[in-house]
């Protein structure tokens, strides 16, 4: 019998959940390391597996004072005490009350990890040594556990010069779990980044292109989308801090081109050559059907300490206002027309769910609204999602849901949460005369796993 | 019997909805055409009537990837076959589960026209059929279904330089139909509108003036504004897509508008034009008692495709961000404190109702609040628009309900969602002890539609 | 038997409450008088007490078509008609429903003050009468009252080179109420004020330093912050229109300081000053302990003629958007990774609770997110302010609750108000499987009283 009870669900919600609480997972955007399934070792332990990988969790104790060399963070594995860096999450356990993350975290331990008591300072040790037995065990190593979530598919993002040997490995081992690379090119894109040049140059050698002629980059990007496709992507990602797609003259943008293969753009120039590339890669998803997704407003890595002493993505992420009808005029004036063309907008600025996506969504054949990202992707982010896209965008112009999450473990968590959410929201439909039994319970599975396929073309 | 169930409502608001569910309407703003009371000819077919002309229906399926030729946009009339318009449109209808347009749409053929079965791609035929019966029928006639909606007061928005021979044509009828125009000068005003030179002359004719000077200028708009008043207008209506009212020196404006009667201004002095001249309305409503509207922030026409195949107003319109503060602080300061003044604002970024209107209006005598306009005239933009914006403003700065609608067979639709919206909204407050049942239940009549009379000064 | 019925409460809430419902009060942030706890003397008549200061409620008449001085406003004291104003205010008592005004003035007139029947045009002299009659009795006195609401510690606003005599006064009585000050330096930081270089020069001489060079001010402003700490004070507090925080080198802060002391510096410089004068006063927090309040984002007086009849503070501040994370960024990399410091923050703009507020508490060591600030310190807004922050906040980087008022009277309502809100959404929370019971338990009394003493160092 396990320990873990399922958080309390509305009456009115259960049974439209007991029918889709069970569906496979279709995972069509995420940030897991494609090598555990390659190799398919044994987890680390619970530090290293938990927390440590974890912003969601680690940035919360940062901002309780916790420093995180405590955490294990920036300290080399040899030197990492796992047992006490658990202790001194477990004593900030409460800090985490009301957020997903506790909510995740719980899903993992009590259910998956099958911890049988309730995680505290005092059973700290006790839930250590629970997780670590755990990990040593085969029904707890990657492939085992993909079985066990019933993912259906997953999809990982992978920068777009990686090799990708860990999916060859995977395609090569005769396994039969489905897991697709996803074409993310950022750093061939945005001349704002550190590694612009040397990106463009190791695409050059990648691919047997001249990457210092616009044309030849093209063809070089052209190229590896295709391989990637081979792997069975159907996805490009794009990590947008500032939205502001534009298209230039051919002699302007080859003349960027040469001169942002030699030297730094200043700060507009870079804006308008992300720009410009940004709807050539629409164009491409046009041609080649790739989806594009585009993560627009996260202002990344604000504290420039923690950047200089740990580097990127380490919690502070802020977004920012964004203004989608002025950043993609270009792009959608160019190719936002055409219904081969599928782009999926995901915002981190909820004030554009019904000012801006949803009327946007509503017109254009080539848009769809992404979930709820990051710091949304939680009941009241879901609820307020659903509340004030919906009457604007209808169903049909979402894309279902996705993880996001590089928390492997938390991955069944995370789509419960969704459709929790999603129940929840067409109970409440129901309840208000907005939607029938019928036209609910229809939605619901469509909601909760087909559309994500769909919409990801990954039928 | 009728097909027609109405959606469930709440219990704890159906005492309160029972007593304003049939009051009479006030539709103090919209867009239906005069023509149709003044010759009371039967309605065309189904889609003529309930496809063709509703953005916020071709703009969806347009958004699933069905081109607007296959609806009958941009078809000759000769050319388009009503029935197939009608079963694509039904092939669609679960498009708009959860969006207003599909409770709107269910009332008027459910309930309005009579239709016995639900809509679905395999009913279609007989749909289409039931609703071609009733038009030929003469209780399906404007005038006819005028008076079964029970309107008291119709507007109609109507060109400034508009002959209103339609009007006139109704009031030289005898019928006892109350329609009155509003008076709408956008294209006088507006230097970046296309037609604004030629307005402004055809102006000078209609009124007899001389239009290349400011003076003569404006005596003429206050002609017109009177011919307006003769039949029957109290209000004035004002597209503004960016809001930055000013006031220039008489010798600056007076330069600009020398300018403008000749050649195009660029961009900054249009807009510093059209906000002087905003602020000139203000000051001839004040004198004149003709309420003046502003609807503000929605950034026309952003399909340069279909602009350029269809003209505007064909649903991609998309709502920006406004600033309200510094947007209306010239004219504010100069005739905001007299409450002889009225200027009721809408938006469509509903960030501002907490911000930026509710704090304003609750200060400044001249201000209301319109109530949630176009993507936002549904039942959770109602709950968004009450729950935001009666703390800071309370009832009394509001200014009832208005329909806004061109499709003249949704009125009954819209205002029942409004007054299913205001029993909700009061209910609750009720249940949350903010509101005694006896301020509920005079709050209900009021919001539902004296109001409405009251701040049109339709009396 | 008091009049007085509390509103009705959620019942899955009312245990709860019972439970918070009588705990002290403890008011870290306000804008009492400290000298009406120094003179303890009689407060006036109605219309002076709960009239003509409280610019919630003359707003709301003004916006109404009131003139100010129908209200006393500009009015020499004997000059006013105190019971035609209070007849005036109860005429329009109507429109304040669904406002938290009307709440708070009836927990004080039927609930403080004992009044024992509804306030209506029809029943205004009474009512008059019998708050008349209760303030000439000793247990309406400020010490008095400051008793019977069990305050346990208030904390006054006061500007930096206030001599704070009444708190002198309070603690050389010998009274036992805790009435601390809280340093509000402005005047002193900001050059866009009016009074920014005489109040300068007032510093040199309270301080006997120099403030015309800048280590000087820097200097005297740290003397006043002792000296404010050896009167109970434990926090500072800023209003800040436009938040732009910066970091100047020495050269260039020295050189505008040494200008802004001689002339009126350009906004632009201005901002900038005052931006860095801002992170100058962060680092002084994390020496001397104090706790930093920036109160953003309220554009002031935006009302000229008001501004010119009555001066500042008179109903027209405006809120605006805010930019917190480009507004905060130089103060944060200069000492936000500091646990020593304290940061507490104040929006107007609910958009950034979710998108920029949350996610930066979350992660910096140093901030704090205030409670619902002016037009949002009500029920709908603390439900928004939980349901948007802790999510990504979780409860232990909020401030707890302060009621930011100079209406002494209405402090034990908006306290009420405060733990309604709380356990609402606690029960809220337990009904949605996101909180145990037990969890909820503890955190009630947390928030309701705990952390605002533990937020502010008054522990």
């Amino acid at each position: 019998m396990s320990f873990f009870t399922e958080p309390v669900l509305d009456p009115r919600a259960r049974d439209l959940f007991e029918a889709v609480r069970d569906l496979p997972i279709v995972s069509p955007h995420g940030h897991c390391d494609p090598r555990w399934w390659a190799e398919d070792a044994a987890f680390p332990d619970p530090a290293e597996l938990l927390i440590i990988p974890d912003h969601y969790v680690f940035r919360m104790l940062y901002s309780q004072g916790v420093p995180l060399s405590d955490l294990g963070i920036g300290v080399p594995p040899e030197d990492r005490n796992a047992r006490e860096i658990f202790r001194c999450f477990a004593r900030h356990w409460h800090c985490f009350l009301g957020t997903p993350s506790r909510e995740w975290m719980e899903f993992t331990l009590y259910r998956t990890m099958g911890v049988d008591r309730a995680l505290s300072p005092e059973t700290a040790d006790i839930v250590f040594d629970q997780i670590t037995e755990k990990l040593a065990q085969p029904e707890f190593r990657p492939r085992a556990l993909f079985d066990r979530f019933d993912i259906e598919v997953l999809a990982t993002t992978d920068p777009a010069n990686d090799p990708l040997s860990h999916h060859k490995a995977i395609a090569a081992s005769g396994w039969h779990g489905r897991i697709v690379p996803t074409f993310r090119p950022d750093s061939l894109l945005n001349p704002a980044r550190p590694d612009f040049r040397s990106e463009v140059s190791r695409l050059g050698k990648l691919t047997d292109q001249d990457t210092t002629t616009y044309a030849g980059n093209l063809e070089a990007i052209r190229l590896r989308r295709a391989a990637f496709r081979e792997l069975g992507a159907t996805a490009t990602d794009h990590d947008v801090p500032a939205l502001a797609t534009t298209w230039l003259a051919p002699n302007e943008i080859e003349a960027l081109h040469a001169r942002a293969s030699k030297e730094t753009l200043n700060p507009d120039e870079a804006l308008a050559y992300y720009g410009h590339l940004l709807v050539e890669m629409a164009q491409m998803s046009a041609e080649d059907g790739m989806v594009m997704q585009l993560h627009v407003g996260s202002r990344r890595s604000t504290n420039s300490r923690i950047l200089a002493e740990h580097g990127p993505n380490m919690g502070s992420d802020i977004p920012v206002a964004v203004n989608w009808v002025q950043g993609m005029d270009a792009l959608l004036n160019r190719v936002g027309n055409d219904p081969a063309l599928r782009v999926i907008l995901f915002t981190l600025d909820e004030t554009t769910y019904s000012r801006e996506l949803a009327p946007m969504a509503g017109h254009w054949p080539s848009l769809r609204i992404g979930p709820p990202w990051w710091f949304h992707d939680s009941p009241n982010g879901i609820q307020r999602f659903f509340d004030q896209i919906v009457e604007s965008a209808g169903y049909f112009n979402l894309a279902g849901f996705n993880d996001d999450t590089r928390a492997f473990l938390s991955i069944p968590a995370r789509h419960t949460t969704w459709r929790r959410g999603v129940c929840l929201h067409l109970a409440d439909q129901i309840e208000r005369g907005r939607l029938s039994k019928q036209d609910a319970e229809r939605l619901a599975p469509y909601l909760c796993r087909d559309q994500a396929a769909e919409a990801y073309r990954l039928g």
